[in-house]
């Protein structure tokens, strides 16, 4: 990695012709900071790595991220919850170099959703769960740059009166959220759903189940389908800055809420 | 539209923060430009307002834009090939204004594609062919700056040694390509897909079937299938900047090429 430097983030910084800008090309990466301890550094730098591979980018040096992570904490000091934003971009259309560049900046509260929950509706995706192995050009698994239709979702989401969505394929599948893992609470097993049905490996959500295994908890990665998971015990979607949030309503049916395991596991993802 | 200024392409002008660059979260158009003529700027410009609406952009000012590509044709001269790129994005992340730019650069000769024709292969898009009309969410239909999966299926067309990609939904009909508009003459008529299908209402192609039709050449926008199109009497992907290509063989199997109505429409086509 050459030339790096470190900008005022209000000045700008990107060539008008960069892909990320024009295309969406690249890929990214956001890390949580809570009270100075930057959360699953390696789970995402892994994850921007297979990302990476996944649309043919060079490979991005992981020591050097790993460095420009660290400088970021330090650097933003006592903020008490920070995301870090990594991106990885083709470049420049008219040069034949990728772009890079870690933006820090300090996030909004979480606590309410902890407490509250948010509601959640499913949205198709329009894809089958098995695009991800017959059709790799679509890119499902990889964390892109091309977020438009993951923020159309959202909206979608505010128009029917949710906070959030819940992405399912055309064959019956739980896939994701736009920007969060599902985990559901299936006969007491903690259960998310694989990566081959062309989902993120959760970051947080693999520390989750982590911190619940350590608990006696069992989990399991499989496949569930939306008619599973609307009769879960508890349905939670995970994400970097908002941690853990239970999701209380699917598609207007209200979802049982277990508030002791959402506070330790919110307390204990914090204390990472 | 305030602060409208003319700079260096050369310098950064995108904030890192701008949903373009962070979330492909924006709209775009690609306006050629042959000897100082820009080519189909209202529909140009009609598509730059859908695309808008579709993803809940404030409107584009077209006048404003209208005036922006007046000024950029103006200034590249006598270059006898250039690409206007208009750029409306949602705006930067912490801001509640979207952010626009035009990009002018001269575009390479097209002309051997002309001649010699391009080597396509189908792809699945994954889609169902009403996906449109099922799940606006999908954004389909709308020219997005999430360009991610196009970009890797050109990518795959490479790695199976084809020059472009036609997009098939699920369902067995033909779509569009990554960057093109898909026209087959079929039993003498030319044909292209509807956007009710999900694809892009082609300006290109617009005005190629009114030459065509001025020409006494019949014309039909209607749903086809890949078996249908692979018995076409001549297939081309139409654009802006290459205008277009015949196509000389799909998935491998030579497809018959009119040369002569290539050649004059390319020719009409240029001298629009």
């Amino acid at each position: 990695m050459t030339g790096v430097e470190r900008v005022d983030p209000a000045a700008p910084h990107v060539l008008a012709s960069d892909l990320s800008a024009t295309r969406g090309d690249g890929v990214f990466e956001s890390i949580g900071v809570f009270d100075g301890r930057p959360q699953a550094v390696e789970a995402h730098l892994a994850r921007f790595a297979r990302s990476s591979a996944m649309l043919d980018l060079p490979a991005p040096d992981l020591d050097a991220w790993r460095r420009l992570v660290a400088d970021a904490v330090a650097a933003v000091g006592d903020e008490p919850q920070v995301l870090l934003k990594l991106i990885w971009s083709r470049g420049d259309e008219f040069d034949d170099r990728p772009t890079g560049w870690l933006h820090a900046f300090a996030m909004p509260d979480h606590t309410a959703e902890h407490l509250d929950g948010i509601s959640v509706v499913t949205l198709d995706r329009g894809l089958r769960s098995d695009v991800a192995e017959t059709s790799p050009w679509l890119l499902q698994g990889a964390k892109t740059l091309s977020y438009a239709v993951n923020r159309a979702a959202l909206r979608e989401a505010a128009r029917r009166g949710a906070d959030d969505v819940l992405f399912t394929s055309t064959d019956g599948f739980v896939l994701e959220g736009p920007n969060s893992t599902a985990v559901a609470l299936l006969d007491g097993v903690l259960v998310t759903t694989p990566p081959a049905l062309g989902v993120l490996e959760g970051t947080t959500q693999g520390d989750l189940f982590a911190w619940a295994e350590g608990r006696g908890l069992a989990t399991a990665v499989r496949a569930t389908t939306v008619d599973e998971v609307r009769r879960a015990s508890g349905l939670w979607l995970t994400s970097s800055g908002r941690l853990l949030a239970p999701v209380v309503r699917l598609d207007g049916a209200p979802l049982p809420v277990d508030v002791d395991l959402t506070r330790d596991a919110v307390a204990a993802l914090r204390a990472r």
